[in-house]
């Protein structure tokens, strides 16, 4: 018990997203009995702060009954994350221990799924109806949660969404005045299905603090809040970076190796088939090798750059259209200014990979091949990194699942096709 | 005359953003045009908008009081951004032409890098002093400026720091009651230096709006607004995608192209030395791919893997670094981990490589040779993807910072001296 009870001591001492990350560093089954050891004051904060994942590994081996005391004591719309993760008749059991108008409200949020507004917003959302007088208002507001209140939604009776209030309009109106006329009726909304990542695009654009979340009818159902919007912004954009390569999309860092390789496995797989392809242009060259085994010396630098120059390309278009940089009149032009970039920087590096290997081989024949071949190379790698998002994005795809994969693949077939097929044209210059 | 008009009447009737984007996609000089006619009641929202390097390159084309006129509608901190990327001539005119106070306040604003607290804050907080009762304080806030006020912050005369308030508590105190018994005492406040990334994670943490921002003494400067800090974690998290390859951090889909060949030129260079190096150690193994030239076909597959391995690997650490996932005490975890996990994906690649080879070569040698090479190659890949951004951190450098070229020639001289070593020490097999 002796070391438990110094890293329970530790994490009781730490800042609960400290602590959260600790435990998602430690095996379940640890993290498990730390966690029922924990004092009561700091354990909801610190679950609520786990990846919900991690959060249902660990829940799910500690007894049912304190698993619902402590969802009870973390947001809805954390609880709701953590639940999803827990196997259905665990979760089950748990709900229906738990008072009815809190289990409800879970199995609500739970309808839509995490990657859509209504799977990120928060409920218990406090809204006033719209008949009331400000001193009527400012005597609810007393006896509403403390927690989150920026702005103040107002409704009909159905709870249809009319408005918002700001605090500041309640402190400097007179009692008497009426909520009816002072709500701000251009209140922006959006509704449960649409898509997390657009939300939070629009959550920037708009500057506001919270998006009010709407159902078909107009009914409010909950509140997107600004820092998880935030979340959501950065963790697209890792994602991005993840998908890019064919690792997971929301892949963590100290995940379990067998998940690990459920993930990326797939994709080394189909990398697999790709690089046969480009083995095989490398394999109509054989006779040419066979001559000149230089060549087959010099694939890699003709791999590389093609590679490195794609890779620049593709990162930088894909942050361009997450970031809603490229219009779609400015499609057009991007490829354009890729190519030219390629261009100009394949013509610098024709000019030192040639010296480089003139200074090696001293063949001018060898050094005018890989020239050539660095030149259409990295034209086409730049041009083919920022036409494969634009294409997956045009076909309805995410533009970074797995491109650089794909990438790769052209370059490597245009590289060494170009290399090869050049060597082999002014081989009586390579002798 | 007539496509200007056309293209000003678009922009005047979409969103200020997409507008922005817009402008951002066309050369300097036209946009500098369209700006000039552009209706005053837009102008400003759309400049504001603007990537700040944009806002300059457009703005030093237009007439000066004209610029100074539009910097005058903007927010101080989008004026103290856009004014960095004018030339100092020009810049130094705008801002003596300005009134003295705003001015100074811009002045001020630049003494702060942007990768700063102080360059990312917005200046004009309104602050009460601590001496007032609630009813002084809500005859003050009816002449403050409406916008941003989510919370009031509380200084002593000197403007120093004491705390915070929020509008309801105002709202629900009775006008009597002084400020001093109601202010909440324990705000998070940010030093002006501290580093941007650093203030977006705290904003995260700790759910804020506004964090304030302080100099030494504790005066409050300003504030970080929670859409600020959103904007910087999604920048930041894009910058690592870009770094990784060797863009420019901040580099921008529709930059020109002297600009993206200045940023990306140095690390092809690089990268062709490093290149180099793999080839050197294929050039080793002249003599055995002179008798097999099998060989020279399979190194895309053997370089293709291992870097594809490496770059997974690399994604998912730096993102964990980034979200703050990998501790110190984790360190030893992941990389085990990752060792691990391509150890596995190395053996199932293995498998299916070999066979492969096998259909297509009929040689059981080049078959196991392949295999062994897989294995060596991916799981030196996937702990080197882990290893570098782990190490660069402990060095205190940037752990994305083109450390896809690092791990790419790691895994191409690992593997193509795995596989060719394999291959020259089995040759009797392989015939």
């Amino acid at each position: 018990m002796k070391p438990i009870e110094t890293v329970v001591r530790a994490l009781s001492d730490s800042h609960p997203e400290t602590a959260a990350r600790a435990l998602e560093g430690l095996p379940a089954e640890d993290a498990a009995k730390i966690l029922e050891v924990l004092p009561a004051s700091v354990v909801g904060a610190v679950v609520e702060r786990l990846i919900p994942h991690a959060a249902g590994e660990i829940l799910r081996r500690i007894p049912q009954d304190r698993t619902q005391r402590l969802l009870e004591t973390m947001s809805p719309r954390q609880s709701a994350l953590v639940l999803q993760h827990l196997e259905e008749s665990i979760r089950e059991q748990v709900l229906s221990g738990m008072p009815a108008e809190a289990g409800r409200q879970l199995r609500d949020l739970m309808r839509y799924p995490p990657e859509t507004a209504g799977g990120i917003m928060d409920l218990g959302t406090v809204s006033i109806p719209i008949d009331l007088t400000v001193q009527e208002t400012i005597a609810f507001l007393r006896k509403a949660p403390r927690e989150a209140l920026h702005y103040l939604y107002v409704t009909d009776r159905e709870r249809r969404l009319i408005g918002v209030l700001g605090m500041r309009d309640l402190l400097l109106a007179s009692p008497r005045d009426r909520i009816e006329g002072m709500v701000h009726r251009d209140v922006k909304v959006v509704p449960a299905t649409m898509d997390r990542e657009e939300v939070s695009s629009i959550m920037r654009e708009s500057r506001l603090m919270a998006l009010p979340v709407v159902d078909e009818e107009n009914h409010l159902l909950g509140v997107v809040r600004h820092e998880v919007a935030a979340q959501v912004a950065q963790e697209e954009a890792f994602e991005d970076m993840q998908r890019l390569v064919g690792a997971g999309a929301d892949e963590r860092a100290l995940e379990s190796v067998p998940s690990v390789v459920r993930r990326r496995l797939p994709w080394l797989a189909f990398n697999l088939g790709t690089a046969c392809l480009a083995a095989t242009v490398v394999g109509i060259f054989e006779d040419t090798i066979a001559r000149f085994t230089a060549l087959a010396v010099l694939l890699p630098i003709v791999a590389g750059q093609g590679g490195n120059t794609g890779a620049q390309a593709l990162a930088v278009t894909i942050r361009g259209l997450a970031m809603r940089e490229i219009g779609a009149g400015s499609r057009r032009r991007l490829l354009t200014k890729e190519a030219l970039a390629g261009l100009t920087n394949g013509l610098s590096i024709a000019f030192l990979a040639a010296g480089a290997i003139f200074l090696w081989y001293r063949k001018p024949g060898l050094s005018l091949v890989i020239g050539l071949a660095m030149i259409v190379n990295m034209t086409t790698a730049a041009f083919t990194g920022a036409a494969i998002p634009l294409a997956l994005r045009a076909l309805g795809r995410d533009p970074a699942q797995s491109s650089s994969i794909v990438m790769t693949t052209v370059t490597d077939v245009v590289g060494f096709g170009a290399f090869l097929g050049f060597a082999t044209v002014l081989a009586p210059m390579l002798g």
